[in-house]
């Protein structure tokens, strides 16, 4: 069994939903079952979309501090629960060459429904940043994946906006303000919605949606736990 | 803002549960108002119970190099959210002088209801362990609280049965047994319950009880934001 690190406080609700959903899909009856976990969730670290826009300091620093400060403390398996931070993931990758770093985007893909042969048509939903930076349409190339890219641009306020409340903790307001943005989405066309920001899965059980969501956290947790057990030779921590 | 170490994994909903209730009850609008933390959630720490009663390894050089890593990693405050553990509080408290270590059964203890000039009526629920140790009459004493505890043999399997379910993530069935052994503490006199097994506060809200019920994990959340804000000096992280 491998120790996971996890890179963490973008932002804390987040953070702590990826880890709910890590414990919970662990096939575990005792503590010792469980993944061993380092988490430093650093929520002072500088503002990944002010920094992407060239308007504040660079968080590249402090996430490979923090991807280190795992790796000493003996994680061998690393995940960041932003979506936005990963348009960092290169460089950090590159500073913890000890540890395997899954990426956030192709774990969602990999869980996204197959729909033929035709180029499935997704809905990327995230910050304004995760969707213009192509987090998701590198991922699909990486993958060898058919998608077609919905515009977006309407809904974009209004996820923006459900994105702050979550971490403002306004659950409800959240919900409504996604729950709209949604609803245009389906009209639009999508045959699925990317939940590419890992604050909107903390509020989907709180949406109504006939499309399948596709939760970037979930799917990340599930690698996680694949990577990191390995029932027959348990080598204990780290 | 001092980061905050988590001393976790013991077990992983526990843990999730004191990181939950940090996060909520924290004043904060966005990512950089919370408290950094890093959380050393090893799993595989030797079981505290069976060190406890000469039957297993000892947990304590684990729990050191938990506590060590936090602190390493920028950690000014500590705390762990198990409470039987805290059986090696004090020499796990002396390896890392650099961090101000806060105590689950003094900040519990805080947190009851007065009883006026008369000594409280208090059922501690926890793990035998924890019980049998003197954990809380220790605290009671620290702080000078006149309690009257009642003895608890008679719903010690009841509750012993709810934290393994709890671990197991076997929740109704946690509530019910503990439920039972409520409905008895609560016949035989008691003012107040408090949940002195950090797997206790998980199912809190799944039973129903006339007694004020002290939530050992709440309270030392509070406590610890209370040690890591500090709104005029914000000094960033570590």
């Amino acid at each position: 069994m491998k120790t996971l690190g996890i890179i963490g406080g973008m932002g804390p609700l987040a953070t702590h939903d990826f880890y709910r959903k890590l414990i919970e899909l662990t096939p575990a009856e005792e503590d010792a079952q469980h993944i061993p976990v380092v988490m430093v969730a650093n929520t002072l670290i500088p503002n990944r979309i002010a920094a992407w826009e060239g308007r504040g300091p660079s968080p590249l620093p402090a996430l490979i501090t923090a991807a280190r400060q795992c790796v000493e403390a003996g994680a061998r398996v690393l995940a960041m629960p932003c979506n936005t931070a990963h348009f960092w993931f290169d460089d950090m990758a590159l500073a913890v060459p000890q540890a395997r770093f899954l990426h956030i985007a192709d774990e969602a893909l990999r869980a996204c429904p197959s729909s033929g042969q035709a180029p499935i048509k997704l809905a990327l939903t995230g910050t304004h940043a995760t969707v213009a930076m192509g987090l998701y349409q590198s991922a699909a190339a990486r993958l060898g994946m058919a998608v077609q890219w919905l515009d977006v641009a309407a809904v974009q306020a209004d996820v923006t906006a459900a994105i702050a409340s979550v971490k403002a903790g306004r659950i409800e307001q959240a919900a409504a303000e996604y729950q709209r943005a949604l609803a245009v989405l389906q009209s639009a066309g999508a045959q699925a919605v990317v939940m590419g920001c890992t604050e909107l899965p903390v509020i989907s059980g709180a949406v109504h949606c006939e499309l399948p969501l596709i939760d970037a956290t979930d799917a990340l947790a599930r690698a996680c736990i694949a990577a990191c057990l390995d029932a027959r030779t348990r080598t204990g921590h780290p």
